[in-house]
């Protein structure tokens, strides 16, 4: 083997499995690896660190192996600056590029370390310079990219910082100093109303991520309340979600909303609300015109909430509203994505993978579905930021504003 | 083709899908038919009903397609007596035995109809002569049988009744009244509740079939409060169920409690809660000792209520009151099966199974599970009477538990 | 109630199921129904028939309860002309618009009765005539409507024929007469192998849609055998499943691919191999070049096979093939629905259910996923075309191949 | 806190996750812990090894929590003798018992190490002396227990030893190693049939864990090749098993064998089936008398292979040979679990269940199911000697058959 280089990382190492992901990282690039140092800290509560060089075939599959433990929190020792290559296409990032994680990132550059703005998963790092002089580092994602901008390649003088708030420590702690530790989901509730409470006080924004399951789990009645009561200041769907709003605010839930997942009536009623909407112009001007008299989207534009709609394949319609172009969806996403304090994902696969990626690793999320796979997968993060609840979706949601809405149920 | 009959059904034929079922059956046994008279009301609520010619290979076919048939509530039109043969063998049925269905069933012998007793599925039919001359009938399961016994053979003189409440049919309509039809999951507990509320209006008792999921998913405050406010008159459960029930009041619950299915804890706590319930010789025992603080088996012995507990391969110990004989466990179950109203089961496969078998059709069923594998096939019985509802099971009961117990949660 | 209308519908109704799903929908939309008249064939292989009459809270209620009734193939007896409105906006249908179902469908317009092309569910119905004076007319979507176009409204002068092939029938007979009933899955791929071989012989187009899980599954080497053995003409998917397929090709499979669901790498590869392709410029001239060395996308281009790539919300890039506009998706998707004769759904749902709406109920569809929900949703079609199969999409592939390329493995 | 206790553990700890358990452990014990020492190796193969102080409430609390480590394979510094005390009633361990794991054990009684006999998961340890003198130590399971016996009590004077061979290191390498990486589920069937190979060479005994869903699947053509084939000497089963194989031997296989999970047809078949064999007197004997003419059982039979069949509650009948206690029935696997070289479980969780526990940890262990839920739970054993595969069981016995049954299907 030829190219190796020494990385450290620091945290709750064995703990939280960190570790032995880093070294199943190592062993599927095909590279190895040294320990050269191993401090656990002596008590419990101390964070340990490592030192460990890493061995790669050659240069460039040492690079891509950096980059990658990156996504664990792993970085370099040596602090050379980072390299920088100009894209000669549009759309194109050079090669080698540095692939970006979702955790707080630094670059150095002339000696100096910049703070990437906008960290997101999956993007390139485009370095500019101000006329004033000032370089600014920010995320660049591959339709963005235009030709002549300088882009870091390898992964050399770049950091990267894993968010010190552990969920699963303090979570199992309160968990275990709670009354009655036999009521797992009503604990589970509350401490996501915790959590909300928390970064409301902090002045943060809500986010939330749902898909049409909310709608068929009987969850609209709590959504609204929860809307009305300030818990919801952004939600991120796509047109089957808003469409079956609507069509229940319409028509009425069809009798199969109870069904197992998987049977769906006709779509007749679909299509005639979204025809509804497109007539009206806009959800907007509906809710204005008197046209949609209830639900989700109604009180999202009562209360003077965002909303972001992306389109998919499937879509009838879609509704006025819908991005159908993806990636312009992506970048109305991205716009939204500032100051977020809690992310709730409700019911959905598709727009919870697409907004993980958007989210910085610093802003705790929630995800709730009856399907353990989707669970899974949403939770499973490299650095474990996220966190999965399998219930029912409505259920959840019922409990969810009994805890924060002071009259639900009573009013 | 040689052996033919005639039947004949009546009810919702086409509405309830019985009717696509008995020509599959058909189907499937190598039969034809020829369907001689159909007689649709003319009104939507009216019964249907048909007089249908089925053929088959031979005599011995033609029997078994027809008692096939009789799961489905199809009688013969033609009303011999029933043939009886004798048992030559403990343990063994006559070949050509009567397979019974669960639904209400009557015997034609000399002339005159007589009632079969304790209707229950995938038995035999013993004809028993008091010393009075009374003619007895009822099911025997196989391993009851008893060599001179006089069994019933073929599907000659014998006549079933499908239950005429049809769940769906008013359930549907009940659901669509509702004011708030967006809350599925809250009108399906509340219709549980009115079920149960007539049950024992009714003065019938209340059957609920539990496996560990229960306990896993936090319903044992809401069970516990259940069994006191006397909504539970008998469970059927396993070793794991009540093992974890009683592992739970001694050690607390483990912080997997919330993890998906399938990630179950170590069996150290386990095995020594089981072991302090032995020592103190039962569970009964244990709980008038003060040896088991909390839980749902504690609180049927203090309210005094019924339980089985019946093995199975996996156990560990089992506790003291466990049947570890499958076959005397089912009796056991089976002597409990009387008066009962309405059956709940909670989040168990086996033991739902085992109690589907062994109640009469005519008991309202409804079972819940997180897992639409589970629900499907426990839903999906013969003749309809089963109701299946995919939820969390803890949050579930949480509701019920709020709908039927006047100060829970408040107290 | 007021409005009425008798309707008929003639097939194998029982045994079907369809006459229980039209008296559900019936009281769905809170109508009611008298039977007049029902013939049910004397023999099994009879088609039956029913004459219904329908009754509705008001005329606009009747008009939607019999386009839902359509969507079962149930047609009015009384046969007038269709009432034409015209579209005043751009995108939206006139109020009461028809709204289609997938079935063969004919217009009755002066008295005369003209086929729709391109039977599609949930669209509008155009009317349109040519210069010639020749009156056509064809499905349009939602988002195709033009201000001024004809568009049928209500539910008079419209019939659908439901396709005559009943897959499940003749299915179950030749299941039956295999010499080795108990090989189900082998015997179904032997089915699905023959239905492709029939469809092709009668030269009509093979269309697959394939989900990223085709790759997960190790699906890849079958799948390619087939693409050169002449069995895929056209293939649909999205981003994920194309981007997997050049990620496996250029830097080999992940061994998370033997994962269970939910868990998938890091997706350093995943942009890096979509980065390749762009710079490359398409995946077409990727091929070309030599870039990309092997996986499915390569042999579709090098056997001259069409492929549809239609983007979501979660993509990265996407793939320069990707339409990233969902309804210009739709449409490209829809240009290449024609003479297919047999259609192939691997391991997705977001596709397979957008292409389900887009094939006419007469193609043959076969939906192969591990999942059961998604086999459920799929297969469970209003006038069952549909047929899924719950297995490995790895396995299964791996037979099917066995079965129609005489030397795979063997080469 | 009080209690202290010093304990080592080697292995390749943070690899494999079993460091962060450890320290979970302790948590979840409300313990405490300070790493005294702890040495990785340098090099990526090198074991690595820790040092850590524990510490708990009281002195029962860390006995209890050094218990719960050795699961884990962490053992005590600090080589004192074990104590024993006397069992005063049967079926009841001691207070403070020493609860085992199923990982090869060491007991130090009067200075000397013994090795424990049988290791199981749950069980206690005896120590008998023979007349000669000599001193043995074995598992007893609850049920087992004597009064009078001497029993190990506390944590002290035990080792544990973790088995050396790591599946997943071994397997992820040759996996890489494979020439067509893209096709996992052919690589995996390969992988299992070397394990086979591998045991058989060994002259150890290959034990399968089956339930019906073996049959279901369509998976009896190709078991019943490999029990010709030899690669079968012993099965675990049920009577659902065993009696679906009987009922498609007697009666074909049922059309529904497709349907997804959950729909499974009357049982009329099913009791006649088990009735026919009752009647016989046992499974050998109909297979001898001819009356059972083909199926996995038979093949048992006429190959004079070992079969274990327990009860479960939901049974019919059962079969003759079916141990209908079942702590009998475990008795009897326990008798039948020696000399085991590889274990298959195919689509059973309760039956796997109770043979992970009864299998000592050295034992190589594959679990095949569609159900990922199943295939998780069997998988996750403490020690991680499981190894999971998420597939169609009828496919995964076809291509296992088709690699080590040099005929199959050509015959």
């Amino acid at each position: 083997m030829g190219a190796r280089e020494t990385v450290e990382v620091t945290g709750h190492l064995m703990d939280s499995g960190i570790l032995s992901r880093v070294l199943d990282d190592i062993r599927e690039y095909g590279g190895d690896f040294v320990i050269e140092e191993f401090d656990v800290g002596r008590d419990a509560h101390d964070p340990s660190s490592a030192r460990i060089t890493v061995e790669a075939p050659d240069y460039e599959a040492l690079q891509r192996l950096l980059m990658r433990l990156q996504t664990r929190g792993v970085n370099q020792l040596s602090h050379g600056d980072a390299a920088v290559a100009t894209a000669d296409q549009d759309g194109v990032l050079p090669d080698g590029f540095y692939a970006t994680t979702n955790l707080e990132t630094q670059v150095r550059l002339g000696g100096r370390w910049y703070d990437v703005d906008n960290p997101e998963m999956d993007c390139g790092l485009v370095v500019e310079q101000a006329t004033s002089g000032d370089v600014r580092v920010r995320t660049v994602p591959l339709s963005d990219v235009v030709r002549g901008m300088g882009i870091v390649v390898g992964a050399a003088g770049i950091q990267v910082t894993v968010p010190s708030h552990r969920p699963s420590a303090e979570t199992v702690a309160s968990f275990h100093g709670e009354h009655d530790p036999e009521r797992p989901q009503t604990v589970l509730v509350r401490q996501v109303a915790d959590g909300m409470r928390h970064a409301r006080a902090a002045g943060k924004r809500l986010l939330w991520v749902a898909g049409p399951g909310l709608v068929h789990a009987g969850g609209v009645p709590a959504m609204v309340a929860l809307v009305r009561g300030g818990w919801v200041d952004l939600l991120f769907a796509g047109n089957a979600m808003a469409a079956l709003d609507v069509e229940t605010a319409l028509f009425g839930a069809s009798p199969e909303s109870n069904a197992p997942p998987g049977h769906e009536h006709g779509h007749e009623h679909r299509v005639r609300a979204v025809n509804t909407i497109r007539k009206a112009g806009s959800i907007e001007r509906a809710v204005r015109d008197g046209v949609l008299p209830s639900g989700v989207m109604r009180a999202l534009v009562t209360e003077g909430k965002r909303f972001v709609l992306v389109g998919s394949v499937r879509d009838d319609g879609p509704l006025p509203e819908v991005h159908t172009d993806v990636v312009e969806g992506q970048r109305a996403m991205r716009a939204e994505i500032h100051d977020i304090g809690y992310c709730l994902m409700m019911a959905t696969q598709l727009y919870a993978v697409a907004t993980g990626s958007l989210l910085p690793a610093s802003v705790p999320l929630v995800c709730v579905d009856i399907n353990p796979a989707m669970v899974t997968r949403l939770a499973d993060r490299g650095t474990g930021q996220g966190r999965g609840i399998v219930t029912d979706v409505g259920l959840f949601l019922e409990q969810l504003a009994l805890e924060l809405v002071p009259d639900y149920r009573r009013g």
